[in-house]
């Protein structure tokens, strides 16, 4: 997403300031006060506040994670990096740090490019959100890409070698490549915020309520910086999406213009594309759904993408956990090569409203065989959930 | 969908009777009676009965719709007609009568065979229930395709000529054809439960309460037959379709056996493929809400399947339909080459729960670049409407 400064200024009359750098908001006074980048201080006098500082890739503070070749994946200039370092290098192979969805979708772009690719990460399971059976076919998709699944693999240091990078485990084995992507997660940027005395929320992210204003009414925080409320849970989650983080800039402006915001929050949706396969999740795992309180059954069913006598079918995994006590439906996941990424925005909607797992068993979903099974593979599942929860 | 009688018999122990056509119920009695396909009078006695008739196609009684050549798409004897027409005949041009979504598959499977084809209808409006801008994009799908539309033309009469048919307009306008196939609808087979004195619902469908019972409390209909509540309106309405007729089934076997049961009816969700498009539709249009007694707003807008910086992204068409009065979302129509047919079960499921415009434009959808924008089109189209119905 790329957008120049000048854009804001003429069209919107907006006084953008770039190169300023805010480092303190004095709230008693109601300013803000930083230096620029010629080193000139400013300060800056608000009635109201809009924190809106994202987050940033996590980088380790350990040896070597500074090196060239050693890149993360946020700015269009990192992109220009990565591209840069292929050009000038001959990038035979990569290691990726972090198995979460930049991760995968940064395999898959090496791989297209005809790079050998490696991925590491120190925890043991390959997405700990995701249920079992589905987690195995995304590790089958990407052994199919010829990409190495290195979990509970550690780096502690990154070295030099010749043209290229070594990134070392403790123990001593070690992983070659050309280049190497940092996509191990996001902080939020909540330093600011933190030394003003702001409350913060879940993972160090800057707390705010449902009208986004933050522990002082006067100051607002938006997009990848704040946190959220689940709507399954009730309670305060940072969950750094695009759909979550634009939405909650428009809540502020919408707040500050006097129209009424209460925000619902998150159901914790997400999914991406790795290779052919799509994976989606919606809500709750089970040990999330345990954790909160819930006496959680699941069930994995396996259905398939079209009807039967359609040529092209293929499979879809479906999870789906359920509330023992409530009935509630807690959450769903899917992963099949087609009709996971928009199927999963049905149970997202059932979250939204608390819908049982009755209930959402009953809803009258789309069917023709071009498109699914006449039981749509959530209908599946909702009915095998319903016996499980028994 | 084929199954053997004799899997029923022997794997389920059903006393299945094939050629045995029911002709009377008696219900005083108790007892079903009727002949045989050698002539042999049969009655057999119920403690319940299930009625599921099924419905089907509508053939005018009009002169030479009998003719060889004239055909209907319901079941595999039908399919293997059309088959041996085209084996038998040189088919060079099909007239297909009426254009609803069976007519829409048989225009893309004949012209996937090389089949000159034109659709013929009385009405002047493709999709009646389909917002203008919507039936644009499949008018102008069908046109690609090289299929001929004649809305506003009605067939009084076919003849034979030579080895082909002539389907004749009133005013005397002739389509010449090798095969015509009659998709102008279904119709409920309903004699059989009319005659008991069983009362009927919309259409001559069977009428039935959530349990499926008609209006005799030994006696269910289920399937194509019976009719349903519609979750919106919350009144009786007949929508033939594959999900409720197989659920519906489903719920007679569970009332049977002691489960409670109370459908919550249908959503009249509905998807087809015609050609490289998807359309889909769940709720209500705004001319049902308008006379269901709603004051209806309506938005259509246009979106992109895949955020804008990805390749192969098409433009989605979304039209919905709120209520003025309650906020309520009433329905939502999408046309689209991709992402159209999964994404209408996200507002399917909203229309069960009687979710408010404002709040279904809040719900967390998921977002990747590969499958939509950050909004994706529904809310897009919920956020848009939300002014309308202002």
């Amino acid at each position: 997403m790329v957008r120049k400064a000048d854009v804001f200024r003429q069209k919107a009359g907006i006084d953008v300031r770039t190169g300023h750098r805010a480092e303190r908001i004095d709230i008693g006074e109601q300013c803000v006060s930083g230096s620029t980048l010629d080193g000139e201080a400013f300060t800056l006098p608000f009635d109201r506040l809009l924190i809106a500082t994202g987050a940033d890739p996590i980088v380790p503070e350990r040896p070597g994670f500074d090196l060239p070749g050693v890149v993360v994946v946020k700015t269009l200039d990192d992109a220009r990096a990565i591209k840069e370092r292929i050009a000038s290098h001959p990038v035979k192979k990569a290691l990726i740090l972090g198995m979460g969805y930049i991760a995968m979708e940064m395999a898959e772009a090496l791989r297209l490019r005809g790079v050998q690719v490696a991925m590491a990460k120190p925890r043991p399971r390959l997405l700990p959100w995701l249920a079992e059976d589905l987690v195995k076919r995304v590790r089958q998709e990407l052994e199919t890409n010829q990409v190495k699944i290195h979990t509970g693999f550690s780096i502690d240091r990154i070295e030099s070698r010749g043209d290229g990078l070594v990134a070392w485990e403790p123990s001593g084995e070690a992983i070659e490549a050309d280049l190497v992507v940092v996509a191990i997660g996001v902080a939020s940027n909540s330093e600011l915020a933190e030394s003003a005395g702001l409350k913060l929320g879940p993972s160090e992210s800057i707390a705010v309520d449902r009208q986004m204003l933050t522990s002082d009414s006067r100051i607002y925080a938006a997009g990848d910086c704040a946190d959220a409320f689940h709507v399954v849970t009730g309670e305060r989650v940072w969950i750094p999406l695009a759909l979550r983080a634009n939405r909650s800039g428009w809540a502020v402006a919408d707040h500050l213009c006097g129209r009424p915001v209460s925000l619902q929050g998150v159901a914790g949706t997400s999914v991406f594309k790795v290779f052919d396969l799509e994976v989606a999740r919606t809500g709750l795992s089970k040990e999330e759904a345990a954790s909160a309180g819930f006496d959680p059954a699941t069930v994995t069913i396996q259905a398939s993408s079209r009807a039967h006598s359609m040529p092209g079918a293929s499979p879809i995994q479906v999870h789906m956990v359920g509330d023992r006590r409530s009935g509630r439906l807690l959450g769903a996941q899917m992963v099949g090569k087609e009709g996971a990424a928009h199927r999963i925005n049905a149970p997202a909607v059932a979250l939204h409203t608390g819908m049982t797992v009755d209930q959402f068993s009953e809803t009258d979903l789309a069917y023709a065989p071009p498109f699914g099974p006449t039981w749509d593979p959530l209908l599946v599942g909702a009915n095998q959930l319903i016996k499980a929860m028994k």
